[in-house]
């Protein structure tokens, strides 16, 4: 018997996981970095974040769906988790550094669904 | 050195996950139901799962970010999970029958954040 | 002096303001279709009306917080809203005619928006 | 002939009014909240204005689709667009004050549709 479970995983799991994931690294990095004493520097960052995380949980939400459209959107999503990590990687703590791990996994992973 | 994974599974990391499966869960059954030979008796059940994956969503998403507010909307997101679940209980087919046990299961974890 | 009603006013309003009428549209929209006798016979529009609903939703909010990604947002939200449109004029009851209306509407304010 | 909407301004059309409206000035304070020289002392007020955005958005959606948890949510909205406008009014700038402005009256309709 097909289950829930089973007919997700034959298909995007993988990059739903890493879209959650990803999602939840910008919402905390977010409030991490409004807490910084260099927050002035970070407001670039902090707009990256914000539509890194908005695209990351609907991207999750779309594929779980089985939407029509969940190619072009992780598409969009993995353009969008990368240069949310190329401006995460300039700052050295430790919340930024692991926000962009995450940000290029979850670009991998959409990319792996696009093709 | 405390990490953002750290910090988040001393905190919320239970109900967060809970939640992104129940989102899914949601998802998958709504697209499921769709495809069903009864749908029209299925449309009420609809209504609440697109409700509820939304709610479990955007749950999710504020619970990372440490919202002010996340045990209140914890709190509203346990009320439509049980709705949701006594909702779906009423179809055999697998998809409904597992999305309820996700409804309940995100429910009590939403119950356990806001305690 | 500039406010917040002037300075948007000079760049997206239209096209925020043709974003939420299609949200609108589409979410009335389907909650009707899922009243309709052929409901059956609804269930590819009903799906495309969810993802049209929650694009135009985030291009809005997108284009409000002047994010560097709304153009590529936009591009998607049009070519969503005309797919969405297709589908809706294949049915004769008013709101599926009122909703196309609005998504070739949204369409076209998005295709502006991106020129 | 009861077309979208006729229906919909018989019902809750105001609130969806003044919900977009309240996202549309919350995502523009929040940006330009990021562009003042003392963002520092506005954090607290920018975490406020995240959620605010966010819960009108979904209220405004879920006001659209006739939602049976609508008037619960829009209580939890008007309860934030309160706390929001608190936050906006200690600051003078004009988007910070018009902001607040858009708060208030989101609230206020908030509680008309609940009542």
């Amino acid at each position: 018997m097909t289950t829930l479970i089973d007919s997700t995983i034959q298909q995007h799991q993988a990059c739903i996981d890493a879209c959650n994931k990803c999602m939840q690294a910008c919402e905390e990095c977010l409030s991490s970095c409004l807490k910084e004493p260099d927050v002035q520097a970070r407001t670039h960052c902090i707009s990256m974040l914000r539509d890194c995380a908005d695209i990351c949980s609907m991207a999750s939400q779309w594929m779980s769906r089985g939407s029509m459209f969940a190619k072009q959107f992780c598409e969009m999503c993995a353009m969008i988790c990368e240069a949310c990590a190329t401006d995460c990687e300039k700052f050295q703590d430790a919340h930024c550094q692991e926000c962009a791990t995450y940000c290029r996994k979850c670009a991998e992973e959409c990319r792996k669904m696009v093709a």
